[in-house]
């Protein structure tokens, strides 16, 4: 609909709509399985957005949502901003090479949401295989593995 | 599809897709008009979500966009984490009377966005007429109106 905008061409390969599952782990929770579907879209200006949906593998239930916009900044630099509704928005500072992501944020919270200070994500994308790890600082517990996914893209 | 979470019930007057028209006003800028379609949403989850375009009126090019998680946290109180592409995070405190909302939001920017440094939004429904203004204190203005806009939800 709308030409994809210069500053969005590095990020061209992330546009579709994935869907796979993935893993969680972290020492407070036990661990589980989610499927999951991420979509990332583009509306001709220079940012790219990204909303992010995951249900319970077993029952189906919702899990998880988050919603973000990708801000190219020249020379293989990001900016991300995201919100997720555990009550954490993100500023993110990320590059892309070729197809590979990496973001390092800085997290704020509301006053009710569960401590989270840190949150680390590499995308890395293999044509339509998108695999990424997000690291997280949360609930008093040192930087390491949250999550863990594998997604492929749609037709 | 998802039973209404019962903390959600207070926001239940926001769910559904909302479309209409508004217009901006800021110093630093020439007035505009604008089409606007909001969604609100929810998944049986304790949260609402919320996503927004705009369009310019004349040009219909896209203009905006938002992205937020609603969080009633008891007694009228509600918390909001948004996102915008435009390289803004808002931590939202606010509440909701009866159909009308109140937040006032702690802004925080990537390196590269525009300075904004406080936002307030106001919103008002009436059956299907949702009326909204957000005031906004940026690249150095102080807090003052923004936007105004009046949507009617979809049947």
């Amino acid at each position: 609909m709308f030409e994809l905008h210069p500053h969005c061409v590095p990020l061209a390969f992330l546009l579709g709509t994935w869907k796979g599952s993935g893993s969680g782990v972290y020492p407070t929770i036990e661990p589980f399985s989610y499927n999951e579907e991420v979509v990332f879209g583009h509306v001709g200006k220079p940012f790219v957005s990204y909303v992010q949906k995951t249900q319970h593998a077993v029952t189906g239930l919702p899990l998880h949502a988050e919603a973000a916009y990708l801000r190219p900044v020249g020379d293989r630099r990001l900016e991300m901003v995201l919100a997720q509704p555990s009550g954490i928005v993100e500023i993110a500072r990320g590059t892309v090479e070729g197809t590979s992501l990496r973001f390092v944020s800085i997290v704020h919270t509301t006053p009710t949401a569960k401590e989270c200070t840190a949150v680390e994500r590499n995308v890395d994308v293999d044509g339509d295989v998108m695999r990424y790890e997000l690291r997280m600082a949360a609930v008093g517990q040192p930087l390491q593995l949250h999550l863990r996914a594998e997604l492929r893209r749609r037709p």
